[in-house]
C-alpha cells in the first residue's frame, strides 16, 4: 500500500489540538507537524503543548515556511482563526508549497461573499499549483448549510427554507462568552454591538449564499438581527454568573430576501444554561416547498468534536478534488474515515 | 446564454411522467422526447399518453435508437424499471449515442453490489463515451444512504449506524401492493416471500453497501427479515380492502454486520394506512459514535414526489461530472433547481 498520507496541523488551540489528536489515531494519516501563532509554543513538542499526557515527536514550529520544509506535507489543516483576512497569507504560502489545504476559518466556508478578490487569488494559485483548498465546519459547513443543500435535492420547488440551531455556550470560555455578550446588562449588550465587542455568530451570510448559491436564487438582502436572551433565573458556568436580568447569551438571527420576500431564514440563539429555563438545544430545518421537508436533531450536533471530525474527514475529499478554491456544495460530502485513509483516495 | 439542456425521459408511467411534467417547468431544460416499453404508446402524444390536459408536441417513441437519433438528447432519465439487468440495454444503448444518463431504477444506486459485471461495462463505456451514469432516487438513493453518510462525516468514530423509514403505502395500486404482500393471511405472505411474490423493499443491499463503502467497513454480511405487518382494525384505500388478521403490509429489515457485531441496521415497515393503528409515518437516523448524532423526519420525505425532483435535480450534476459510473456519494449533492439549469452548469 502506498505510503501514509502527510498532514500538517495549523493551530494548537481547541480545535487545532483536537484535529492533530485525531490525525494522530486514523490508520493511513501520518501527523507530519504542528504549526503554532504564538511564539511561546515554538520548539515545544506537541503532546506537551497540547496537554497530552506523553510526547507524541512532533516540534511545534513557529515559523510556517520552515515548518513545512521540514515536514513535507501534502495537505495542511489550518485552525488558526475565523477571517479569511487573518487566514489567506498561511493559505496562500501553503498553496506555494504545492500543499492542498482545508481551513476551518468561518468565513472560508464562502469566501467568495466577504472578500471576493482574495478567494479569486486563492483559487487562481490553487489552480496554478495544481492543489485544491475547501472550508469546512460545523456553523458554517454542516447544519445550517450542507444538510439545508442536500435536503433541498428532494424538492421540486421550494418557497421558503428556515433553519434553527440551538445550542450551549456552557462549555467555553471567556473570550467565547465575550462575543456572544454574557453576563452583560441589556443595555451594555447593545452597547457591545454597536462597538463591536459582541458579536453573535459568524457565518450567516456565508451559509445564506451557499444555500442560494446551490439552489439558483439571487438574494437581494440579508437582515441580520442581534438581541440579548435576558436571563430569568441566575445561571453559572465555570467562566461566568448571569444575574437575572442580564444577557445569557445572543439571539441571532439572518433573513434573506428576494423580491422582497423572505426566503431563507437562520435562526441561532446561543447561551449558557439553556435547559435552567427549559430550552432544549437541538437543530432543525424546515423546508416549505414540493414536497415539505422538516427535519430535527436533538440535541444538536456538537460544534467542536463535529469541526474536528469534519476538517480529518475531508482529507480524501479534497485530495482527490480538482484544483481550485471549492466549495462544500462543489464536492461530495465527506463520510466519516472508518478505515484506512489510503483506501479512498484516488491516482494522486 | 446557452441553448437549454436537452432531456430525454424514458418511461411514461407515474414517475416517468412526473419527471417529464418536471422537466417541462423548468427554465434551461427542453424536453426532446419521450420513450415508452409499451408498444400501445407509439406515436401517442407524450400530453395525452400521461393524461395532461393539452399536448405536449413531444411523440412517444417506443424504439430507443430512433427516438434518440430523432430528438438528439444530451441527458437521459431513465423511469423504465427496477433492476440493473432489465435496464442495462437501455442505459448502453444511450451510451453509445453519447448521451449522459441518470437513473431511478433501485438497483443502479449501487450497481456494483448485485452486478460488478455489468457495472463495469457501463462504467468502461461511458468512459469510452466521455459521458456521466448515476443513480438516484429517494429509497435506496436518500433517507437510508445518503442522508446517512452525510451525517457521518461529523463523526470521528462510529459504533453502529440505525436508519428507519416508515411510509404509507394506501396511494399505490395493485401491482405495488401485492408486492409488500397487502391483504394476505399470514400464511399466504410467508408462501408469497418463498415463491418471490412478495418482495418487500428493494434496495437495502444496495443502501447498506453504499454507506458502508463510503465509511470504509467491509460488511461480512446482511441479513434481511421480512414479516407480514398483521392489521388488528379493519383497512381501506381505493386499491385494497384489508380485514383484522390479514397484512396490512410488509416489516422489512436488513442488518450488516463486522465481525459478527450489527454495525448497520435498516428497518422499513410499510403499510397502507398505518394511522389507523397509531402509527405515525417518518423518517430517522441514530448513529452511535463520536459524538452520537440523531435525526428524525415526520412524515416521511415522501417516495414519489421525491425522487421525481431528485432525478430532475441530477441533470446539472450528471453533466458536470467526470465521465464513468458514480455512485451517490462520489458526487456532490444534488441541489433543488429553482433558476436557470443552465447557469449550473460548467463546459460543457
Amino acid at each position: 500500500m502506498r505510503d501514509p498520507i502527510r498532514v500538517l496541523v495549523l493551530g494548537t488551540g481547541h480545535m487545532g489540538s483536537g484535529i492533530a489528536c485525531l490525525v494522530l489515531k486514523k490508520p493511513g494519516l501520518e501527523l507530519v507537524g504542528a504549526y503554532a501563532r504564538r511564539a511561546e509554543r515554538s520548539g515545544l513538542d506537541l503532546g506537551a503543548a497540547i496537554g497530552l499526557e506523553s510526547n507524541c515527536g512532533i516540534v511545534v514550529g513557529t515559523d510556517l515556511a520552515a515548518t513545512v520544509e521540514r515536514s513535507k506535507p501534502q495537505v495542511a489543516i489550518q485552525a488558526t482563526c475565523s477571517r479569511l483576512e487573518e487566514a489567506a497569507h498561511e493559505i496562500t504560502a501553503l498553496l506555494h508549497h504545492g500543499i492542498h489545504v482545508i481551513s476551518i476559518a468561518e468565513e472560508m466556508a464562502f469566501p467568495y461573499h466577504r472578500s471576493p478578490e482574495l478567494a479569486e487569488e486563492i483559487h487562481r494559485l490553487a489552480i496554478a499549483q495544481s492543489v485544491a483548498v475547501v472550508g469546512t465546519g460545523i456553523n458554517p459547513g454542516f447544519v445550517l448549510d450542507r444538510l439545508v443543500i442536500t435536503l433541498t435535492g428532494v424538492c421540486a420547488n421550494i418557497q421558503s427554507i428556515t433553519a434553527r440551531r440551538v445550542n450551549d455556550l456552557s462549555a467555553y470560555g471567556p473570550s467565547v462568552l465575550a462575543s456572544q455578550g454574557v453576563g452583560l446588562t441589556p443595555g451594555a449588550f447593545q452597547e457591545g454591538i454597536r462597538s463591536g465587542r459582541v458579536v453573535g455568530h459568524v457565518g450567516f451570510a456565508e451559509s445564506i449564499h451557499l444555500i442560494a448559491d446551490a439552489v439558483g436564487w439571487d438574494v437581494e438582502r440579508i437582515d441580520e438581527h442581534r438581541e440579548p436572551i435576558v436571563a430569568r433565573t441566575r445561571r453559572e458556568t465555570p467562566s461566568v454568573t448571569v444575574e437575572p436580568g442580564q444577557a445569557a447569551g445572543c439571539h441571532h438571527t439572518a433573513v434573506a430576501y428576494r423580491a422582497d420576500r423572505p426566503v431563507i431564514t437562520l435562526i441561532h440563539p446561543q447561551q449558557v444554561q439553556p435547559e435552567r429555563e427549559g430550552v432544549s438545544t437541538g437543530d432543525s430545518i424546515e423546508i416549505v416547498g414540493t414536497p415539505n421537508v422538516r427535519l430535527t436533531g436533538r440535541p444538536e450536533i456538537p460544534g467542536g468534536i463535529g469541526t474536528v471530525a469534519m476538517a480529518v474527514n475531508m482529507i480524501p475529499t479534497v485530495l482527490n478534488a480538482p484544483p481550485g478554491l471549492h466549495t462544500l456544495s462543489d464536492l461530495p460530502a465527506p463520510a466519516a474515515m472508518l478505515g484506512d485513509a489510503r483506501r479512498l483516495i484516488g491516482n494522486i
